[in-house]
């Protein structure tokens, strides 16, 4: 536990949260301020800041809860899809510096918009392509 | 296989594509059409649709690959932070009806916006948690 994280508090009890999911290693509530109502927060219970430092179990299991709330979000609101949305780093959009798996119910009339597209000038996306793979661990 | 399915297709090297990491079940490689270039895609090398169809071995398999991946996009692109993305059906924005995650790095002044939050009405919030609740398997 990190006794600076509201995250970290929301599991151990000492701040409330409307949870909807808990068990040994994943915890989730509803998103206070959601982008479509019926937002859940999926998040490890052992702090970790984001996916950089996440264990290969921890990985696992959050996964496996996102999953399965991703349909419950669904059939629950009666969505026509959803998003699983994971902001890694302030530029990313982290609020909270506890890793955590936003799943965001849509609608076809909810009017949010994806982000534009880019393209690449010829031969370029190889480059890029290498720059990313030379630092695979 | 889904022969219908250009990830599919990708898969059995009958369409190209700039590979970056592969292994018994799992591919990554760079988008097209990029959000910001160096944005990889990771998916199961088996047709699913969707995170609804992911089983629990294809999910761990799949969040390891993007965890390792999304390191080396940060460190590849000297990023300031990274998006994790999984848009599910196509009111979500899903272009591919093949499962995959986007790793797209992001910098402190790409201009990139999160999505407007919003607010619950008091008492509102436990409503919705009922909603989702009683959908979870």
């Amino acid at each position: 536990m990190n006794s600076d994280c509201i995250f970290c508090k929301i599991v151990a009890g000492e701040v409330p949260a409307t949870k909807i999911y808990e068990d040994a290693e994943v915890l989730a509530f509803m998103n206070l301020h959601p982008t479509n109502k019926g937002q859940v927060l999926v998040i490890p219970k052992d702090h970790v800041e984001n996916i950089y430092g996440l264990s290969e179990e921890m990985a696992a299991r959050m996964m496996l809860v996102v999953k399965k709330l991703a349909i419950a979000v669904k059939n629950g609101v009666d969505a026509d899809g959803v998003n699983l949305i994971m902001n890694n780093e302030e530029a990313a959009g982290q609020q909270i510096f506890h890793a955590h798996m936003h799943i965001i119910p849509r609608f076809n009339d909810d009017g949010l918009k994806s982000w534009p597209a880019s393209d690449y000038l010829e031969g370029e996306i190889e480059e890029w392509r290498e720059k990313v793979r030379k630092e695979i661990i």
